[in-house]
């Protein structure tokens, strides 16, 4: 290897409205930058203690056992899973796009006897056929989808899937990934046991951590385990032990994304709940509009449609991969893809966080239309 | 919750030298700032290039799979056992510490059958020992740790026991988190299979990366095995379709991190692996003899000394933690107690990566002379 083959890091400067990550806040990297202090610093336990905080603010939940997973938020998600099912437990997941698929493959590894209640991509259930399914069998948990970030579809009736759950012994986990921070996700008013999210998405952080939230029904049965949880890396009273005093070490907290988690966390303290759904719905109902005008129209229907990611369907005229390269090497653009049943069909707008601005979606729209009309 | 309880961030400005985080260098600190890239940009791609490169750099390995699990250290251990080993696995670990301990714990979750080659904390094994045993039995693997994080003692013998290893069908897996960046960890020449480390020991970046590589031979293994890794986050081949082209979605990578630990490597690669040992050699040779002058006398001989970490024995007149306090109040110097077997016993002072500077050692000395000589 020559001396001066590595370079100074210089990667393109993009406008990210694709499924995430967003763009991070100048606030949230400047804090990034903050130099280190030990994961057992009181400095540093204070932060915690914040972002534990305002996490219970942003879930809506006074849950105790309220903080965010060292890792991504797939392992918001395998935390979730691992930490309730124990070898051969009945559960129930909700399939209607791709990551409802990766809770069916995720929770198998464990050990669970999976069962599913699909829908096509696209579309969400009516919340009767989860509950008449919650009735045949004694499941451990239902799990479902909040905001499929594959598809752009929203479930609703959240609040009654989970009554039934409960009624018949069951705990509700819900993957929260692309609509917390975004949307309203009410965990104690709905009654959601265990909601999991990822920090690079609505909260316009960087990625590498999961918020995670369990409501003391949850964290009975975590207590009641017979079995330990199946790896050590998410096991979450293994993590109480650091994130709660006497803190003692556990792993070695990735610091600097908590300095930026914080941040990020403190920004929707000040923009407060309803006014930043707000922010989203507003650029949302302009992005949709202007992509109707412009022959895509969306995938969702209105009622079931998320604010931070619409995903318009592209008529076979429509060379995806074009276009999409033109976006990112013209414009510096990034949206994605469809991906597995809706590769090629469909594109994936994200309008998360930081990235849910005006400017971003009158540019989109105005380069979109100088592509399209040149192609 | 009031408006201003979240004031802006403002930790101390600290000196880490305890064992880990290590101070990241301010160009690393910089490089977290930049803007964020997508996970599937081609910008960022070619960071993640990069950094396989530097890393079979700093592992002295041709390995193919050379990455860095997006995780903490602990990560890195969970993800090398988790990978390799299958229910009913008989394999061997040498625990002459706390980290021998945990590989033991976590190898378990796995289903492991678990054989113990062990010593007192703060020895280390006759190589000799790990050789007899491996051909009682057909082991899987046989696990130890290089560097001990807890009682600052270095295993050597490295080659031979892999040696034997092979020879008795058994890999040999390694923890370097606390020895890769800061002192010598020759994969191919000493024949490793599996060795993780962590990023912010050594490598001076933040938490949240950990480095792994695992040899044609392991790879063998891991791509025979009759049933699916236990987990999904850690699973490699399925990372390794993320990290080599096509690049195909798995998790989205912690951005940030990766701009730090290519930025850390890049400092490594400037700075060339045996100037970088002899730096941490001289520090720590100017430590030992101030800790002795100090009547403070190191718990590992001189041969099996780390040069990234220091054990020092307090006297039972020492007040440990009073001391620690008034390093971190009066001086903003972080070092970390003993514990498990050792607490109360020893301190664990870190020179590691960018921490491990002339002024730091000076600096902690005369910190450390006037506490005493007060107390």
């Amino acid at each position: 290897m020559e001396q001066n083959r590595y370079t100074d890091l210089d990667v393109s400067y993009r406008i990210l409205l694709g499924p995430g990550p967003s763009m991070a806040s100048p606030r949230v990297l400047r804090a990034m930058s903050t130099p280190l202090v030990g994961h057992l610093d009181p400095d540093f336990l204070q932060v915690l203690e914040d972002e534990q905080n305002l996490l219970r603010f942003l879930f809506q939940t006074e849950n105790e056992l309220t903080l965010a997973i060292q890792g991504t938020g797939m392992a918001g998600m395998e935390a979730a899973l691992s930490n309730i099912i124990e070898e051969g437990d009945d559960i129930l997941v909700g399939v209607m796009g791709f990551f409802g698929e990766r809770i069916s493959e995720v929770a198998a590894r464990y050990g669970a006897n999976v069962d599913r209640l699909e829908r096509p991509w696209g579309q969400v259930f009516d919340p009767d056929e989860f509950v008449s399914k919650i009735k045949e069998k004694r499941y451990k948990f239902v799990a479902l989808v909040h905001a499929e970030t594959s598809t752009g579809a929203l479930q609703t009736g959240i609040a009654e899937i989970a009554a039934a759950a409960h009624q018949y012994g069951a705990l509700l986990i819900m993957d929260t990934v692309t609509s917390l921070g975004g949307m309203p996700v009410e965990i104690d008013a709905w009654g959601v046991d265990v909601a999991f999210s990822g920090s690079q998405k609505s909260l316009s952080c960087p990625p590498g951590l999961a918020p995670i939230t369990v409501s003391p029904r949850a964290l009975n049965v975590l207590q009641d385990r017979k079995t330990p949880v199946g790896n050590w890396y998410f096991d979450l009273l293994g993590l109480l032990k650091y994130w709660q005093a006497p803190s003692t070490y556990h792993h070695t907290a990735p610091i600097s994304l908590h300095y930026a988690l914080r941040e990020g966390l403190r920004i929707v303290y000040e923009e407060g709940l309803r006014p930043r759904f707000e922010r989203h719905r507003a650029n949302a109902e302009m992005l949709w509009a202007g992509l109707e005008d412009l022959d895509l129209p969306l995938l969702i229907s209105r009622e079931h449609r998320l604010t931070t990611l619409a995903t318009p369907q592209l008529s076979p005229a429509i060379d995806d991969a074009y276009v999409r390269q033109q976006l990112l090497n013209q414009y510096n653009i990034e949206i994605a893809g469809g991906f597995g049943q809706l590769a090629g069909k469909v594109w994936r707008i994200g309008l998360m966080g930081f990235s849910s601005r005006q400017e971003n979606v009158v540019l989109l729209l105005a380069a979109l239309e100088q592509i399209l009309r040149k192609a």
